[in-house]
């Protein structure tokens, strides 16, 4: 199913987060509007919004709040991408040429914290404290796991719990945070507030697990971006690692870890994936974690939602970019 | 008079922001931990916390929620350090090898979104919208600042205003945040926020003037950093462009921007510069605005901190580092 059927039912509210999104750019210093609009108009899939709205849809549905905290949520999900693109000194994403690239990386650096700030006001904006300081944790919880990964790169000897624990950080907390938001917005009781928390942590679990694996077996034209570029950066993935498992004597992992002909090896790695039930275990995970998302939503009010929320779920595990 | 001296009525107070400060560093996570604790017992002079506290005295001073927002000023001001250093590849930070130089920038980068974030939770921890929205647009200001900067590196053709703009959206913001969150804090009524505001803009802009003169006057030993920096970075400050107006012909700064004998033309403006009356033209210009920022003290019930507050006028003007 698309996203779009998917996003029928916030389509009209998902709206209103792309107008404060633009909203954004329309300043008067003319190149920060260009390099927020460059940056936030970039063919993003939006689902960490929609997530937050979703996940307002049980209880006291409450656009006032919701719509701010949405546009919070997506613009420091931008915001780490352009820090991120910056720090690995990425070329393309969504095919098109990073800030980094164009602009060189202090501008980069400087639009990520105008994008943090920004979020920040958004989030101040939901006028909820609880919801606020969630939002500062979460941006702690990112920097720390991408801080983790830069200090693990080209490290051959982590445990699958390390892997686990640094896409917890770079990528769950914030699909946590966004359904974690929409439900104190929407006045959710514990109980919900929790289930749903569940929901979009192991949803982002899913999500990083299968972008692991699209870095492997996408391709550059659907992805937007290099194939390989994890194992370029020294990131050990979960396809990485059950490679080095399946393969323990010499493998092209090892080879490239140890920087022995890189664009061979990584080519040689992708093979080796490709060819193997790797890529079949690595959904199995994704998929297992995308049932534990769904297991207690059924204690949720039922509604249209509910249906959106397990949709999603199939999604992220189709989905080819 | 020594900066201790004029603490000495928030002393006690200022240490409990220099625990909440020690407590950040106080993690599990190894490599963040020593990091923070680096870059936050760097030696800095908690101007910022201090004014917060300061500008809290003249109402409802509470600590619960002045020394949370004190904190997180100079957890800002800190990562905005960090950001700035690794932006201009700077080697050097108050007599000590900078983040990016030790830890290269990547982590640098990353290290300053942890402390925004962290920053950001401190100033929700304030637990007034009204500040923590401040606190978020300020940053906004500040990066915009920033941005404006880079995007002005070695444009010979700046207008006086633009100078003043840049140094109040990147120094001057910060100091008027620390000023109004403690007057908004504490609950004054607002024609005292606009006069703590005023007193915090125009001492930001004297504070910046100082620096910006310090850049060309100053020894290594004492700035803790080599002297010539901005030129070096091609950031046009008050004594550059007064002596682009007093020597319109060629000139060292002109070269230099044009990319000639970088060292040489550096050594050739600080030397024309200290030969010349710009130092005291910049310093009558700081002083006016110290001027400004006590201007409507008087205005302010009749306290300790009123006294301090114009104390740190003549500190800033006279301080050497």
């Amino acid at each position: 199913m698309p996203l779009s059927t998917i996003y029928e039912l916030i389509q009209e509210d998902l709206g209103k987060v792309e107008s404060a999104l633009r909203s954004v750019s329309e300043i008067d210093f003319v190149w920060l509007s260009k390099l927020l609009a460059y940056s936030l108009n970039g063919g993003g899939k939006r689902i960490r919004p929609a997530l937050t709205l979703l996940a307002g849809k049980f209880y006291n549905y409450n656009l006032d709040s919701l719509v701010p905290m949405a546009t919070a949520v997506e613009l420091m999900h931008t915001a780490t991408l352009v820090h991120d693109d910056a720090i690995d000194k990425s070329a393309v994403r969504r095919g098109r040429p990073t800030i980094n690239k164009v602009w060189n990386e202090d501008k980069a650096v400087l639009l990520g914290d105008y994008l943090f700030a920004k979020a920040g006001e958004f989030a101040a904006d939901s006028r909820n404290l609880r919801a606020i300081k969630l939002f500062a944790r979460t941006l702690q919880i990112i920097s720390s796991g991408e801080l983790n990964q830069a200090f693990n790169a080209f490290n051959l000897k982590q445990p699958r719990e390390d892997y686990l624990q640094r896409i917890a950080s770079k990528t769950a907390s914030l699909f946590l945070l966004a359904t974690e938001s929409g439900a104190i917005l929407s006045q959710a009781p514990e109980e919900s507030v929790e289930i749903l928390k569940g929901y979009g942590y192991n949803l982002g679990i899913a999500f990083q697990i299968v972008d692991d694996i699209l870095d492997f077996i996408g391709t550059e034209e659907e992805m937007g971006k290099p194939i390989g570029s994890d194992l370029a950066q020294g990131t050990l993935t979960l396809p990485a690692m059950l490679l080095l498992e399946r393969y323990p004597g010499e493998n092209p992992v090892k080879a490239l870890f140890q920087s022995r002909d890189k664009q061979e090896n990584i080519k040689l790695a992708i093979e080796l994936v490709r060819d193997s039930p790797i890529v079949e275990q690595c959904y199995k995970f994704a998929s297992d974690y995308c049932s534990k998302a769904c297991r207690n939503l059924n204690l949720l009010p039922d509604n249209a939602s509910r249906q959106i929320l397990i949709e999603l779920t199939d999604y992220v595990l189709a989905r080819k970019r």
